[in-house]
């Protein structure tokens, strides 16, 4: 056996997310509506399909490198320089980067109890101590972080904003407040992964010579590219530049930064997109309250549904809902996991939610 | 400024590789031929290609995070079982996690003075001491690089059989006595990214229980898919599993997955590859020949021409060719630097060196 380092050794074999292929390898059945993992089914611009398409015969090629035309569209796009902004696989991809540059054992990091998952999980591979403050009510409660933070010597803060996975959201005033008592040392993980589903006046200004914050944003998400794994953060340029001293090139898939590109230049598929998730995310209150349950108020693609009672009635709900083949997901911790959380749909998605989940509902009730 | 870790603010901000389109975007003008990255112009099976443009319209969801359908395809086509195989973003990717799990500061890592840089970046990404031994001739060493680990107590020793930047290679038989011969507590590195151009004869058994050894395979070379970044490593169950610790679960692109599965079914459209390759590697030597130089012979799909003198006068004609509008490269250190480096192109790529090189070659002879 080899001889891991001790920090490995530690580790569990663990998974932030069991994807839905491997419960329909499990169940021996596909799931008829995938409204679990916050994909967003509208998918990406027919104009990046055809890109992604187009350079699929281009494959031999790698990526480039420097992702320099993407950082250009996307230095356009927000009014900030290229030098501020650095691409990569994904979210996930950029935080595990940025966590190996900022933690090791005994390096305090801040998060909400219930927030991302894969964000401590890329803490604990780096042998951080992951510190977590409750939700104030279904919001991730800036205060608290900011003060978790001050009293504990964190280097890191973590926030989403909108929050996953209740979907909730801060006003841009609020994060600014957050991000100006940042103290010094810690830096402000900002999460804005479900940004463009989210009402204006959600996000601060982009001042991208900020030292005290890293600002996340995706094209998995309003863009419909999570199997892409196209994610971009932008920050003050030391923070930016020190990516390259770890980062993996060459890693980049050329379809996806292609696609990335096209996608972005079509807003007007973006824009049509979020009226679509909007409209959604009110079916989906419907049908919770048609049974007489509540909804989290969502900036997001996702909406949770709050079942009225604790974890094991809503893992019931949860259960009566993947039996009739939708697959949905749920909070990890409480309170949040009295709620399910899930995904808008297309029509045909949320008409097969709307057919089950009543029945779903009083198998629930029935049973508890 | 945020507080890094020690080890990250020891790093240098750099790049293993500068890419082509960097390049290209110093000089302003695009190159005429791209032969300098080991891609396979020969790009993947058609086949391959229609699996990644359909699975474009599937980039709303993740991909698989077990990559189960891939492992099961590639443990048939080996004989092996799938628990033996991790799927991963290219052997970069994958090398960098393998070092992650076993490379601390204070660590002994081995391999050979200008063997592969992206293995180096990930042991100095992770504070390993790197011991390097020279070639052999234009082969690494195996004996010398087992006689290092064992001497200093390295706990991963590299070698890629066929090699990169020499394109030699070594019999399955002196693989298998290096593999047999590992030092206890160390492991060894098997990149075989090159293996499939290759004659036969040159890969030892694979062994999947054997804790001595990890191999690296690739869809990016012979399969022409290095833009999609897919690669795998086969090794030991413990081993493999470890991967789970650490890895980006949800890391790879789900068209780069389509592709992978595809490609690997079309081992004919493989054949043919390797065929024109082996084609390409003549005609290379024949243009080296006509400047009476010679070249390693090649077990790769690129070639090392002997330019016949030492590093500066082999810079020169690279330059010289890069002047031309041919991107090559060469490989790193003393004394394989008195070659440069051309991977294997269509007619037209060949056609384009034809022309250019004759007059790279004497311009460097008439300034030196």
């Amino acid at each position: 056996m080899p001889k891991y380092t001790d920090l490995v050794a530690s580790l569990p074999a663990t998974v932030p997310f069991v994807g839905p292929e491997t419960q329909e390898r499990a169940r021996g059945r596909a799931f008829a509506a995938r409204l679990g993992a916050n994909e967003n089914v509208f998918g990406p611009s027919p104009l990046a399909i055809e890109a992604m398409a187009k350079a699929a015969g281009d494959t031999w090629m790698y990526g480039d490198p420097e992702n320099h035309d993407l950082k250009q569209a996307l230095a356009a796009h927000h009014g900030i320089g290229a030098d501020h902004i650095v691409v990569g696989e994904g979210i996930d991809g950029l935080l595990g980067y940025l966590v190996r540059m900022i933690v090791e054992p005994g390096v305090k990091v801040v998060t909400s109890l219930g927030a991302y998952p894969t964000f401590n999980f890329h803490v604990a591979g780096y042998g951080g101590d992951l510190i977590t403050v409750p939700y104030n009510g279904d919001h991730e409660d800036p205060i608290a972080l900011i003060a978790k933070a001050a009293e504990t010597g964190a280097r890191l803060v973590y926030l989403a904003n909108p929050d996953n996975p209740m979907g909730t959201v801060h006003s841009a005033q609020t994060l600014q407040q957050m991000i100006d008592a940042v103290p010094d040392g810690c830096l402000l993980v900002l999460d804005e992964a479900y940004l463009e589903f989210a009402p204006e006046g959600c996000a601060p200004p982009i001042n991208p010579v900020d030292p005290k914050v890293i600002r996340m944003r995706t094209f998995s998400k309003a863009y419909g590219m999570a199997g892409a794994r196209v994610g971009y953060a932008i920050g003050a340029m030391n923070l930016i530049t020190a990516f390259n001293k770890i980062r993996n090139h060459f890693g980049m898939c050329r379809m996806s930064q292609a696609g990335a590109l096209a996608a972005l230049a079509d807003q007007e598929y973006l824009q049509q997109t979020v009226a679509q998730v909007t409209a959604g995310r009110g079916r989906i209150a419907q049908i919770a309250a048609a049974q007489g349950l509540s909804v989290v108020p969502s900036a997001t693609n996702f909406v949770a549904i709050d079942c009225g009672q604790g974890d094991a009635f809503a893992t019931s709900v949860l259960q009566n809902l993947i039996t009739k083949d939708i697959f949905v997901r749920m909070p990890f911790v409480a309170p949040q996991n009295r709620c399910i959380r899930v995904s808008v749909g297309r029509k045909a998605d949320l008409d097969l939610l709307e057919a089950a989940f009543p029945g779903a509902f009083q198998a629930a009730k029935q049973a508890n």
